[in-house]
């Protein structure tokens, strides 16, 4: 099952999109937005299921669908929380500026605490107010949770995963060195994240969502040319599980928890850091690791952060390389 | 005006509390719940002021309020952002382990995301599953803001204070350090915070409510004992106005966003680490600050903290010595 808020007020309106992504049927009178939904997911679902069935009969009233009119799934949540599960990127990002990985970062997970008010839809523009900022994008895969209990053990924490999408998480890398140096975290450095126009059950990946890991390859582009595909089941220390356990050490997690994998990045064949596409690599899901491979290797960064009209794409393609997720697609505007 | 939520569902339901906090009328009508509310306020202020003038006059069906019946006035929210408002406290905390206070935390606030997904009421027990883990408590001011635009400054950001409040914001100070060393801020070491039985909207505080700081004595009792009799009004470097413009500094902050000034922390009058209320200070309202003086002063914390069984009080007083907010009353249970 796929779902979907159509742009309306502050929450969106539920919808059931069908699995090819072109048709919609409105949802509102079973749950009027998918946060209600996941409150309330027990009772809703079998309905929920029902008009998805319905939808791909063509059964139903329906409408075309079109990704450019939804907003973020969850177009505000009561928790976003970001994990680094992809510990190579960490790793590199740490290398290009000489700082040792601490060997624990392997076992225990990195976690930041995400502002969730407000996020970007999947086809609103990036609002930068300040180049020098230096804006980046961070590909990654994302996980709604329902109500997860205090202490979940892995297991537990997977059983309690509802939804699976795509993120944009924004990010200001210059303004990321400042503030962790006062040692509270990231705040100003991460503005509002976009993410995918539609959501999907784990039964409606089947093998693609296996362990807690999407077994899909995540797709980015800039400025209209290929940037990243880097495989998301790949090279990822963390799976979802373990992430959404590690954040429910100390308090249960509320019904709409959204849990993020973190920039999705994968080793090089040969182990060293990964090649552009270019050059017969996988490319990268964000600049700040492009730039820090080019400092490894040359000693600076040569590729400049966003600016106002680059364009993104954030994407994941089923076998007929349709997109399972639909597209995030984003440029970049002077605010 | 006053409001508070009382105890239905996940997101409580809205009531207008009389000035004296005794007695309460039904809200609903008007929205059904605080979020609601906040979502929509230029559209439900007047209805909801009508509504508590009526109360006050006893021309509408009341009910009495229980302190108890009610919920966090927010039960969860979409954004909780702390601030460190009282510098002093970051300063005796650092001074305590030989860390020197960088001169920039007397100009740019400290602030981390906290998680908001779900709340404590003012009288739910704070489940510690460990005791090892240091639980704390930490007496604070709120403000819950409307929408706040990006980049607003200062007076645009007091302008969208729409109600004040109470909180305990929990700590695990045990878990802290290792969760700082590993530069993502607080994820672990915050579990749900507790906030007063009622929100006061800034017009009811009269001059307690002036600059952007709240001008009242916070009061902590611990076990039954004075612990805290500190000025909020006082020692506080970056007024909420500040505080607001610093979180909106990249991103727009949503309606119900809440906004907290940091553990409350005031100098001693000799300019030393403040004495506790037995020795004739103003004491504390955490226990981390007492054992820093203690460990200032005799090289060694003694003050332990929480365990199961004890019990903290945090409010606020008008010049009749009756509770503002009404009373946060807690205890600790072994999870």
């Amino acid at each position: 099952m796929k779902l979907a808020s159509l742009k309306q007020g502050r929450d969106g309106k539920l919808v059931v999109v069908s699995n090819d992504l072109a048709w919609c049927a409105d949802a509102s009178h079973i749950a009027p937005t998918l946060q209600a939904a996941l409150d309330d997911w027990a009772r809703v679902e079998g309905d929920l299921r029902n008009l998805a069935t319905d939808l791909e009969h063509e059964t139903i009233p329906m409408m075309r669908f079109h990704e450019r009119q939804a907003s973020a799934p969850l177009p505000r949540a009561y928790q976003w929380a970001d994990g680094s599960a992809y510990v190579n990127h960490v790793a590199l990002v740490r290398q290009a500026r000489g700082a040792e990985l601490p060997e624990s970062f392997w076992q225990d997970p990195l976690m930041y605490q995400g502002g969730s008010d407000g996020f970007l839809g999947p086809r609103d523009s990036i609002p930068l107010k300040d180049e020098s900022w230096g804006c980046d994008l961070e590909a990654e895969v994302v996980v709604v949770t329902g109500d997860v209990p205090l202490g979940a053990s892995r297991e537990e924490a997977l059983a309690g995963v509802r939804l699976i999408g795509l993120t944009n998480d924004v990010s200001l890398r210059n303004l990321i060195p400042g503030e962790l140096a006062k040692g509270f975290g990231f705040f100003q450095s991460k503005p509002a994240s976009a993410f995918s126009p539609v959501f999907v059950t784990p039964d409606a990946l089947g093998d693609w969502w296996q362990d807690g890991k999407l077994h899909r390859t995540l797709m980015v582009d800039l400025n209209g040319k290929p940037f990243g595909r880097v495989a998301a089941g790949e090279d990822m220390t963390f799976d979802f599980g373990t992430l959404i356990a590690h954040a429910a050490k100390t308090r249960a997690l509320g019904a709409g928890t959204i849990i993020g994998s973190g920039t999705v990045s994968n080793r090089d064949a040969d182990g060293g850091p990964g090649k552009p596409i270019g050059e017969g690599g996988k490319g990268y899901c964000c600049l700040a690791e492009v730039r820090t491979v080019e400092t490894i290797l040359r000693g600076a960064a040569e590729t400049p952060f966003l600016k106002a009209g680059d364009t993104i794409r954030i994407w994941a393609e089923d076998d007929k390389h349709h997109p399972i997720f639909g597209t995030i697609e984003q440029t970049v505007v002077a605010d």
